[in-house]
């Protein structure tokens, strides 16, 4: 097949089929019946798990050239595939503990074959289920502040850096992040989606011209800081946990961006979740504890990423000018106020904008889920307002607390 | 020829010849015998002024593919004959009246030919000679603001812009800038220069921590701060000037980078020939003369700038996020402040890098080619370290005049 063709069950198998026969894949054994089946929602992706007799399997993963999103429906570059497939292998080769394994990429058929993670569950499904990952907080700051690093201008030398931010120039997913976190919530846009009820919320948020400039600020640097090479799409939906795995898939989303976007976006959907636990958690103390959880391993996982960059910064950085006395710290400033800033964009457009989560919109009582969403608008709101007087680590803590009693 | 081919004058001539025969330029007419001869340092590039026999000519420029100097020679990439052409083609369709004009451009040969500005006089050697310039000021202002402005993420859509990035992606000519404005000066590195007498001035600048960490905080937004497409190399020497006419050349290290490094080179040149004025105009009173003109030149320029980026800002700013009140001096308060550091490192690294400027090189006195010399130094250092609470112009503007006083 020498074109793109969408796959079906039939198609995966007989592509796998001649991978493995011509052995370009080694991951099943030659001369076995192989079965597939389609799972996923279709919407950007097909997925398919295809298994040999012995239960082996394998996802294979395949680009759409279109995107389906509540009824609307329009083209999307097939170089997605491309930049997700590399991100993958640059993610995978500083972070193989934390990275979907990748087995196989084919451009023009924009797909990637990759390790059935079918053990493990979605962390936001787990997370709406009150489940616990002792291990989450640790290993997403780690992944975080490791691929965060070595793409950095800290590790990378300039000319290199330079060449990888053209390689991952992803100007079609960027757009769809520009408008949907910094732009559809703060203006009357028809992709976004709230109750009636929330209208005067939105209304007062869009009025809010100090609100207005700090996201403008915030999204200037995502149009225009390449510091790292981002996951960027990192939210619950992202994440596959157990108790002793954490692997990211989907970097679709992936460019040379600021790094407080990755951690900001993590550290919304953790407080998504904890806000969306009242409509999940009848229990009073059940519900405290398992927000307490959630609490701890947003300052676990951000003060693990914070120390972890700092420890690569003094031990790992090959730039002789940012050794300076001073400049991590200016540097790690600002990333916990950009951080900061962008979890608040992540908590108001995942309430009002078009991509809601299922934390909220699985909330059965509309009075309970109105009442969250209009803390999580608010948290948000407060969050992209202070976070450039949060000078540390504990200030940023100390807000979070003060918002969420 | 389908391989580059370093000219020669007969070279150039044949060259030229078989594009106006075979109706590929139209510059000059056919069938005429055309003369050619080669000017310039040809360290980094040959360059041929060829005339036909009614005296009409152009200019070619070639690049070589090493550089020399200061005896050094590296290998240098022919890819920055591309950049310079289409620096000068974007800038040109923006502002045709301050950019010299290209008439044809060949990747193959790494050759642009232009149109012959040898009526006008390079700005630095003019200034040297005291000549004053009464349309410079505004010139300038004009071409960076808006080759600034409609390259900036204010006008740009983000796709647009993304492609635009990678296109001017400059690794090679950006690496010197990086080595040459904001590393050697504050390390020991042979391709440093300055005598024996300065050494005191240097080693207490290297010991300035905060000083480093000011720099480093440049370099960085150097590195990564892709806000518009730059000329890249703004010095007296990138500018062809008479009583009515402004034209900048030689845009070779042209990339996306932070808007005040253009700026901030331009008046860090102009107050080098301040300083340096010391050595040249003997009479008391015509210096003054002479450095209030430069002065009143640095005030207008920067002030023309700004006025100009605000104005373009209101009125034709497409991205809606930063139409937010409040937003255009916040970003024009981070240009100021890059803009003046930048010029502090310009007047460093002219003082005690690699390339020096013939404004201060040509003074014939030792002591007051030294005293200059240390003007400069301490200049550069004290921009460089108030840059940041420099939060308007005419602070700017007074810290100047108490350091030049």
């Amino acid at each position: 097949m020498t074109h793109y063709v969408a796959f079906n069950a039939q198609r995966a198998i007989d592509y796998v089929s001649t991978l493995i026969d011509t052995q370009q894949c080694d991951f099943f054994a030659p001369g076995q019946t192989l079965s597939a089946y389609e799972f996923g929602d279709g919407n950007l992706n097909l997925v398919f798990r295809i298994s040999d007799e012995h239960n082996n399997s394998v996802i294979l993963k395949q680009a759409l050239p279109y995107a389906r999103c509540v009824g609307e429906s329009w083209p999307l570059t097939l170089d997605r595939a491309r930049i997700e497939a590399q991100v993958l292998l640059n993610h995978g080769a500083i972070c193989p503990q934390f990275t979907v394994r990748v087995l196989h990429y084919c451009a023009t058929q924009a797909l990637t074959i990759m390790e059935d993670l079918g053990q493990l569950q979605i962390l936001r499904g787990a997370q709406n289920n009150a489940q616990q990952f002792p291990q989450l907080a640790q290993h997403v700051a780690t992944y975080l502040s490791h691929t965060g690093f070595y793409n950095s201008d800290f590790y990378l030398p300039a000319q290199h850096k330079k060449a990888l931010v053209s390689q991952f120039t992803n100007p079609e997913l960027c757009q769809i992040t520009e408008d949907l976190f910094f732009s559809d919530p703060y203006i009357d846009h028809p992709r976004n989606n709230y109750p009636q009820q929330l209208a005067p919320h939105v209304q007062a948020l869009r009025n809010n011209s100090a609100l207005k400039l700090a996201v403008a600020k915030l999204k200037a640097r995502f149009l225009s800081s390449p510091q790292s090479l981002l996951h960027g799409d990192m939210h619950s939906g992202s994440i596959f946990v157990d108790q002793q795995n954490t692997k990211m898939i989907d970097p679709e989303f992936g460019f040379f961006g600021p790094i407080g976007f990755d951690i900001g976006s993590f550290i919304g959907n953790l407080l998504l979740n904890y806000c969306a636990q009242r409509g999940h958690i009848a229990d009073f103390v059940a519900r405290r504890n398992y927000q307490t959880h959630l609490l701890s391993t947003l300052v676990e996982c951000y003060s693990v990423f914070e120390q972890q960059w700092v420890s690569l910064i003094e031990q790992h950085t090959t730039e002789q000018s940012f050794k300076v006395a001073g400049y991590s710290e200016q540097f790690m400033q600002q990333v916990l106020q950009d951080s900061i800033g962008f979890c608040g964009t992540e908590l108001i457009r995942r309430t009002i904008g078009l991509a809601h989560v299922a934390d909220i919109d699985s909330i059965r009582d509309d009075d309970t889920r109105l009442s969250v969403q209009q803390q999580t608008l608010a948290l948000g709101e407060q969050l992209i307002l202070n976070a450039p007087s949060c000078n540390t680590k504990d200030a940023f803590f100390s807000l979070l607390i003060s918002q969420l009693n």
